[in-house]
């Protein structure tokens, strides 16, 4: 089933799709305001539905930033244009942007970078024309913090295996959509094998699904280099959360930064598009914001809901007003000739109808791959336990550490094999001299193999609780045969 | 102690300095050779420890990559120079850079970015002139990774106060050695308050100490943006491990690419200069390789053991050659007139003694924190256990798994709260559509506060273990009086 097709079912009449608009703060209901006049122009059959977010949203109480009649909207229609939020200080711990994201699960940001007219910068001319598509619910934004110690942090980092598969399934349907051939997968797997290598792995196993397309693997530090020595050679990059945010933020910058940056947020149930940019207060309520990002990312979403022919004619006279530089607003226009907000708007309806020097992509209908509801299960065909780490906090050395351990855990069943701080070994001890901190990681072997682990587990736990701070365990599991576990620096 | 006469001990007669050269794989050997000649006509008063690490070493059996020969030297001598090293494939797991980065703590990684003379980018006349300081040794890097299930992967960020205290002093002290004043510390603080947020709080704490110094932070995307759209801003910038990892590449690319790209690893026992460049297998062995940011590397290791008089010369030596432009290396040359590696060596000599159109720092010595032997510890007044949390393999949906989680922890003291999936509550259920993956956090509290919470603990996970895969623990703690630990998206 298409995207297209599961969302138009929520299309009022026979031709207005329903969108909900969410204005949002500072500058967002003007350049929403902005964006609506010019698709009317267009004549892109769109119902708005207005919905609320953002700051007078956390400020009434609500900790998400967004009321439930905001998320009953999104639910029903599946079609979000949104304005910037803020998160005021003092109200929540969680930005409503990323409460949208989550709830939704919008997996997919997608933020094309293209060379624009008459926007000037030290690569103008080169052609760039890319899309940076970024994994937006996993890895360290699951936001999964527990202090180890009073001076040791930790957050996880998770990767998934059907959360790989989903945005790089997502990746290479965009690339097929825009007619595009080049998909470079940027991850830190040379380093991180587990988890970055997570989505390198799925992304060699589902590749030769697309034979049209031109898979490559880079390193994710090697590609922010690329993006700056040779940004021209990119057609579509896809990447983990966290990477994929620092490099589609320096690749908005090649082509004028986020001021004109556009971007969708794509899921099984929705989709919401929205300019990168923030609120901007200190312009707020002046008529003097670009509403160019947020147009931008309409004319995707014209093309995400299959009205091709509105998003191509908003796209040209948006491009010929670039071009033709007449009646920009101060950020973009060459000097002295500003205007505001409303003349631009007014300068790219007078344009609509026209044609610019710069070409269009033939897009295709986007098809995202269905997933089946329920838990992603996939159980390996055999498991074993064969040891555990126990991180403990302590002052002491590592060879007291590593006696009073073995006195312990004495009789559990398990053996201490080493104990490392930071990741290095420290015990047995090698001929570095790491600085310790007060976290220690204590791997306990099973000394033989048994069904019962938890049980040899929790007598070393009860062991070690008598004499140290314990505050974090994982199982050591084999699965299918294969150790679900690295070794520390120097551990053999 | 200043770091230059912690080294100067090691120093061998009156005037020279140890110090240990790694020529290390592919092109490694002759760039070695070449810098060791420009140092040796400069002046420089060094005496050569030739070491062995890289692939050879690894075909050896050496796991590590670096035989104890050369760690003991680097023990001895304290200062390093090293050509590129390759990890061969199918030897070891880990990388011998990596291995002697950690095991010798070298956990400040310094990067200096100025444009050069001579190479022509996008930026060129901009007059960019940064470093950038990477924490070295935490965050990621510390390659702690864990299956939690056979299709997700965890692996854990770390990030402690000392370690981020230790850089952070490092970057303002070489701040101040190098004149300079603004120093930008860049973290994802926002979304991560407790990881990358431990960076930012322990810069607002420790600035205070350098009232000479200009300091800010800025969240680590728009520092990737603002490095492409107005990179002569920056001074001094430092991150934490992976994200300077990723910046300091893209840096690099702005002046002219990892070519001509030097760095430093410094710690309280040793430091290490090197190319940020590779191998280059494909022109190892021709005299085709480019020594110049071996050079750079060499001319950052003479500042640091006091030698300024034989930097500038050697410095300005390489500037008035590139100036010049005559008999470079084919990579920098104008087309058609590139030459050996050997005849830019001697070019660069032929010019020692002139002086460039460049201006250089008045650098200062570089006087490093020292810190205490034996383990940072420092415990909390106060602590408090106040529940767990316990991760769960199961293809069970919410609420069943709720229900059969209640009855097998009832009567341990621990109620269950809240599951999660990838950070977004579910049970309680909201109203959005998480899309779910067989890794469930369960979050158990206390009923009561109880000084044997380990007792409840042990409990709840034997009632657990008997119906369930669990993987993963997680103590609740609370530190002086605050959460140790964050909450899920949805969760009160
Ligand atoms: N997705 C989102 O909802 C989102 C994204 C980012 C930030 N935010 C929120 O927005 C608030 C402000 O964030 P911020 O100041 O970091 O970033 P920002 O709102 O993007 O503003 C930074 C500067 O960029 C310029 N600018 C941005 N958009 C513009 C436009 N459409 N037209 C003209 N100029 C524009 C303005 O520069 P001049 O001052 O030079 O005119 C503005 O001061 C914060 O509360 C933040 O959390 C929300
Ligand atoms: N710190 C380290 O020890 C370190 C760092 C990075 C990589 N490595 C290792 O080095 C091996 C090769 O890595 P790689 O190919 O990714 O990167 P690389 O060795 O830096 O080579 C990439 C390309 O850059 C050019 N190049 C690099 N250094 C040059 C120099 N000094 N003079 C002239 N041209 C130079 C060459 O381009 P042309 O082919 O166009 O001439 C080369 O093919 C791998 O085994 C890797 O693990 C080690």
């Amino acid at each position: 089933m298409s995207a297209q097709s599961s969302y138009s079912s929520h299309s009022t009449g026979f031709h207005k799709t329903k969108v909900t608009a969410i204005p949002g703060d500072g500058i967002g209901p003007e350049v929403m305001k902005a964006v609506q006049r010019i698709l009317a122009a267009a004549g892109a059959e769109i119902d708005w539905e207005e919905a609320e977010a953002g700051a007078e949203v956390f400020k009434r109480g609500i900790a998400t930033g967004a009321p439930q009649e905001t998320l009953d909207s999104i639910a029903r229609n599946g079609i979000v244009l949104k304005g910037p939020l803020e998160t005021p200080v003092g109200y929540g711990e969680k930005s409503a942007n990323v409460t949208l994201r989550k709830f939704f699960e919008l997996y997919g940001n997608i933020r094309p970078v293209r060379e624009l007219p008459g926007i000037k910068t030290p690569f103008s001319g080169r052609g760039i024309d890319m899309v940076i598509v970024r994994e937006n619910v996993e890895d360290l934004y699951t936001g999964i913090e527990h202090m180890q110690t009073a001076g040791a942090a930790q957050c996880l980092k998770l990767i998934t295996e059907p959360g790989s598969e989903r945005i790089l399934r997502l990746a290479a349907a965009l690339t097929q959509a825009e007619g595009r051939k080049k998909l470079t997968c940027a991850t830190k797997a040379n380093i991180m094998k587990f988890t970055e290598g997570m989505m390198k792995r799925v992304f060699e196993r589902i590749m030769p699904d697309y034979p049209d397309l031109e898979p490559s693997h880079m390193i994710i530090d090697n590609c922010a280099h690329q993006m700056v020595i040779a940004p021209e050679q990119f057609d579509v990059v896809v990447s983990t959360n966290m990477n994929g945010d620092i490099i589609s933020d320096l690749a908005a910058g090649l082509v004028g930064g986020l001021g004109v940056a556009p971007s969708s947020n794509i899921g099984d149930h929705a989709a919401m598009f929205e300019a990168v940019h923030g609120s901007a207060p200190q312009i707020a309520g002046k008529d003097l914001a670009n509403p160019t990002a947020l147009l931008l990312s309409a004319i995707m979403m014209l093309r995400h809901i299959g009205d091709f022919a509105a998003a191509e004619k908003v796209e040209q006279a948006l491009l010929v007003t670039l071009e033709e530089a007449r009646n920009l607003t101060g950020d973009i226009a060459p000097k002295g000739t500003g205007v505001g907000t409303t003349a631009y708007t007014d300068q790219v309806i007078a344009n609509l109808g026209r044609t610019s020097g710069f070409a269009s992509r033939a897009y295709q209908p986007l098809t995202l791959p269905q997933w089946p509801e329920g838990v992603w299960h996939h159980p390996p065909q055999t498991r074993e336990v064969t040891g555990v780490d126990v991180f403990i906090e302590t002052g002491a050395e590592p060879p007291a550490l590593a006696a009073s351990l073995q006195t312990a855990v004495a009789g559990s069943g398990l053996t201490l094999k080493m104990i490392e701080n930071r990741g290095v070994q420290v015990w047995p001890a090698h001929s570095g001299r790491p600085f310790l901190v007060d976290l220690f990681r204590c791997r306990f072997m099973l000394e033989a193999p048994r069904d019962n682990a938890d049980a040899a587990i929790a007598q070393a736990l009860a062991g070690i609780g008598a004499g140290h701070h314990w505050m974090h365990v994982e199982k050591l599991q084999r699965f299918d045969g294969r150790d679900g576990y690295t070794k520390a620096q120097g551990e053999n």
